[in-house]
């Protein structure tokens, strides 16, 4: 039916749109910190935010326009997050639009940094001078989002119809897992010139959400400015729902894994599966438990398989188990059954190889139900790992 | 009414007790690692444990005699938390009692460490050679328990009634604040010579703890052997409930917040107050949110008032609140506030000062309802926090 092709780069693959970024000197050393995105025609957008019941300013701005509406400028910055400013943060928004340029239509903001400060308008309205309005440095943007990033996150795709057509899609996208990756800050900017349909943007991009960044982090606990936008030009002209819903998918889930592989410090990307649980509820409570536990991380850390840790924050979560019904597996190395409670030397020597790995699944079988869920982690590095990564030598 | 005196040492203060901790190697280095908690007469035992779904051996070994009942031996070990050991890991708690050489009524045993792993009774049974089951120490029985702890917790009060009599209360515990308390394992052995009531021990068990263990650790998140005993020989025959209950819990509340003060690397304590809340759920969901919150703890540890992180924890933690009504102090320090949105330079190094302290409160007033709660928590430490900490600057 279709093909999805990688391609190098990000934004700028995609029709119809422009971007950048610049050094304006909120970030120190000259590194970028103000970014734009653009679309030669009014384009539509629609967005997932956080749950975070205090949304930073750019959020409620955006909501000012509705849920989804055509724009033709976002504008994003770093190092300064314009939450918990009020409703002076909202006006300084509209201030520092009435410095752009060009003639725009509904234009956004977004921003990620530090909370509770007032934006450096003055600085920010400088970048107005720097951007190449005409460009298509996607690079350069990707870099002026970035806050404790280790590095860039950018990916691009394009969706080739057997029936012929085709279009692109792809990200740019901030954020380090921290040790609670629930926590982390996001940022992802999705830019497509499929011919997306005003009316399904939103449950589109929840369903994407929800198996990539639902699934690291986000909901529940979340930052004050959690962002996944998705602006769609139609350049190309095409639509067709299954292509594009699975390349989305692919998108998001490969940047979201980023976001974990950038977690401070972290070696391990890990997906754990939580099998057969009673609800829905329960395999994603289990999962993102595990991947939220600090001493599963540290034990990942220390290639240590101590799937004592793992079954006890399964227990912990308080979702239907019974250790009678219980298996839990290292990629395919079975390392606890009910009829096998201890592992053998043998045993745990294939687990610890598996936990070499840079990236491996751990498989929680509850035995319970029939539904499943995974999350992403990764493990817990840094010096106070030492105390927990030996815990049991 | 009466007179609350603390005393030094611990278990040994206290009437009708006999305790001590020997060497068998489980633990490297000929550290104590089997402790035993003896009464000169069957005495009276109750517990809360765990909420975890995969409660350990030991526990459910103690739930076979009941809820309360009768007890003159307490066996506890470190390196073995004797948990996800099935039907097997009761037996063997069996095995190691038929072997004691003193007679008992009740045996309970207590375990933690490594999940996972059958105990090795032949070395836990050596303890019963070693054991002086006619001492009283204290402080070794107290180290036999320890694991990641950095330092022995044992506290003791002596209650003066002002109408004559008095009685003692005593406890060891072991538990190091993790990161996330939550996840913290924790044993407390509670020795008193008060003439408590079977009916109401359970009772006066779970106030305490509420607004000490819980308000640290235990409920949600606990590990497989979580425990907290209280052990009553009466042989003062004293029994003054208001006396008892203010006792008790001081206690705990002192040897809980030794735990967090434990917390692997941490340098402060501090206590989270949410007030007026709605329910009296959202300001512990919002008060453990802080004390758990891994950015909140890096801001505590880099001594940086960054109270965004504080408001940013409240606005995930579900609860009801409204950034016009809330404030936002360090002990008596207003840094947020609805017409306060930025902190001025001379709060910040005010604040700056507060947080130098090794104790301090951070109190979140929502203005949406009349409930609080006070949780506590300590500041993160380690390598990772140069991220955290400094993201500011």
């Amino acid at each position: 039916m279709f093909d999805i092709v990688p391609l190098k780069g990000g934004l700028d693959n995609v029709e119809g749109f422009f971007c950048g970024g610049v050094s304006v000197g909120l970030k120190s050393e000259g590194r970028n910190d103000v970014a734009f995105i653009r679309t030669s025609k009014p384009a539509l957008v629609g967005a997932v935010f956080t749950s975070n019941k205090f949304q930073a300013a750019p959020i409620k701005h955006f909501k000012r326009y509705g849920e989804t509406f055509l724009t033709n400028f976002i504008l994003i910055n770093s190092k300064n997050a314009n939450a918990m400013t009020g409703e002076q943060g909202i006006n300084d928004i509209d201030d520092i639009f009435s410095s752009l340029p060009l003639p725009t239509v509904n234009p956004v903001m977004s921003s990620t940094g530090v909370i509770g400060c007032r934006l450096n308008k003055s600085k920010i309205v400088k970048a107005f001078e720097l951007f190449d309005f005409e460009g298509k440095d996607s690079d350069a943007a990707a870099r002026a989002i970035m806050t404790t990033d280790r590095f860039k996150k950018e990916i691009c795709l394009r969706v080739d119809l057997k029936e012929g057509g085709s279009f692109h899609i792809a990200a740019i996208a901030k954020g380090a897992g921290m040790i609670c990756p629930s926590l982390a800050t996001m940022l992802c900017f999705i830019a497509t010139d499929a011919l997306t349909p005003q009316d399904e943007i939103i449950n589109l991009l929840n369903e994407a959400a929800e198996e990539s960044f639902n699934a690291i982090s986000v909901d529940g606990d979340t930052s004050t400015n959690d962002t996944l936008m998705l602006i769609s030009s139609g350049k190309s002209g095409v639509w067709h729902k299954e292509a594009f819903t699975q390349a989305l998918k692919l998108l998001t889930k490969e940047i979201s894994l980023l976001i974990v592989k950038d977690g401070e410090g972290s070696k391990k990307v890990v997906a754990f599966e939580v099998k057969n649980a009673v609800t829905l509820q329960d395999a994603k409570s289990a999962a993102k438990a595990l991947s939220n536990s600090l001493l599963v991380k540290t034990a990942l850390f220390g290639e240590d398989p101590n799937w004592g840790r793992i079954a006890s924050t399964i227990g912990a979560s308080g979702v239907i188990c019974d250790e009678e019904r219980l298996y839990i597996k290292y990629d395919d190395v079975l390392v606890y059954s009910p009829s096998q409670k201890e592992m053998s030397a043998e045993i745990e020597s294939l687990a610890a190889r598996v936990m070499k790995k840079e990236s491996f699944k751990i498989t929680c079988d509850l035995g319970a139900g029939d539904k499943s869920y995974t999350a992403y982690g990764c493990d817990l590095g840094h010096e106070y790992v030492s105390i927990n990564a030996d815990y049991r030598s």
